[in-house]
């Protein structure tokens, strides 16, 4: 696997498939890698942590970064590409050019800037990568709409491919801020994917998705839970703080992912 | 010539040059497609009035159509391709997604969203067409300076060549808008290249082109004159209402254009 970290070094031949992470690689990303290995000549994948999308500066100051073990996740899922360049190459002195989409939902009103910087980045990666191909994870179902829009609305010649979330054993959605979950928080934060999950049962038998999930948080208080529409599903999310953690997450009620 | 109105009709091959126009065609975009012409195998010239980025309703109403007599001269001046799409494959139902770009200038303030508009259509036609080189007229300085902002903030594969200015004899800037002026005005809008030409005789002598070109107006006030830095070259820019007409002009101080 080639680490590369200047645009210039990028040369790459045949049907490219690219996975943009920020890194604090788990198995969900690991998902990502094969679903693009199967289907691509080279795979790229990114690794930028994105300071312009985090609207909260400890957050970012927190964000995991090992990208030594990084490296080893991704060679061993047989990524060619690791693109991995500094804040300097992708926002250069006098950078100032920001691709705004409207609608983003409750999570994008819950962090102002977010998706804007989302939206830019993205837009940079598959301009300087030019992937027939890139890869983004269910679990953030709110990025999904957002970057499938962006590809609509701005011809972008990319296919976005949807891969479903992987969760723990105990239905925890796999995240790279669950390590800031103490053992008593990681109980807590399992009322989101259990409220999830009664909102599409409920769904499925002709009910409230919405209404029901809201109930079925049981005590716990969601930022929002809300109807996400993808280009080819409707998602049920929803956001939870535990502590100083945001934990997001979603199921499918309708459709397919792409 | 072939006239196109779908994105998918767009087959081209070779190296393509694009000329994006709003159509009502004069010696200043004839000078666009002379020096595409010279350096593609393909020409491609856009016709596409784009309602977003005029902030004045009735400067779009009174924008002047002609696509018969538009398509005439660009097949004239060997285009290969006019692609004149509507509306609706533009910004089919539920578009949202806009370019920001940042100073855009005095220009940029008399207009509020204006240049959004212009960056997000260009952005489109780049990613509709895939030209090697886009054409614009050093006349729209300001448009100059965010189209390459653009293309550098977004790495975008494609060259921004600028084009001279073309002018009458009596050394107005050739304008779709010069039409609307009556023989009266046209001798009055003579103000803005003569105050303009004053600046930079100015400025070669080593004095202050913007206070030498603020006293040349002389009488009439201009709705601002400012330096506009593009990637290589610095423009003395101003804009002068005449009666409902607003009409912009810039000359080259230092640098070369492209």
């Amino acid at each position: 696997m080639r680490i590369v970290r200047d645009i210039g070094e990028l040369e790459l031949e045949g049907t490219v498939g690219l996975v943009p992470t920020m890194g604090a690689l788990h198995d969900g990303h690991r998902a990502l890698f094969r679903a693009a290995r199967g289907e691509n000549d080279v795979v790229v994948t990114s690794l930028f942590v994105n300071g312009a999308q985090f609207d909260d500066a400890d957050d970012l100051a927190a964000y995991p970064r090992d990208e030594a073990q990084d490296a080893q996740i991704a060679a061993q899922e047989g990524v060619d590409v690791l693109f991995a360049p500094a804040s300097s190459v992708v926002y250069p002195s006098g950078f100032g050019t920001w691709v705004e989409v409207d609608d983003t939902g409750a999570e994008g009103a819950a962090r102002p800037g977010h998706f804007r910087a989302v939206a830019t980045v993205c837009l940079k990666l598959f301009n300087i990568v030019r992937p027939q191909r890139a890869y983004f994870g269910q679990k953030d179902g709110q990025q999904v709409a957002v970057v499938e829009r962006l590809v609509r609305d701005l011809d972008l010649d990319v296919e976005i491919r949807v891969v479903p979330t992987v969760r723990d054993s105990d239905g925890l959605a796999l995240s790279s801020r669950n390590v800031h979950l103490s053992p008593d928080e990681r109980t807590r934060a399992l009322a989101l994917p259990r409220a999830l999950a009664a909102g599409a049962e409920a769904f499925a038998a002709g009910h409230d998705a919405l209404a029901e999930a809201r109930r079925a948080f049981n005590g716990s208080t969601p930022d929002y839970v809300e109807i996400v529409e993808t280009e080819r599903a409707t998602l049920l999310a929803a956001a939870l703080r535990i502590g100083s953690t945001r934990l997001i997450d979603n199921v499918l009620l309708k459709g397919e992912l792409s």
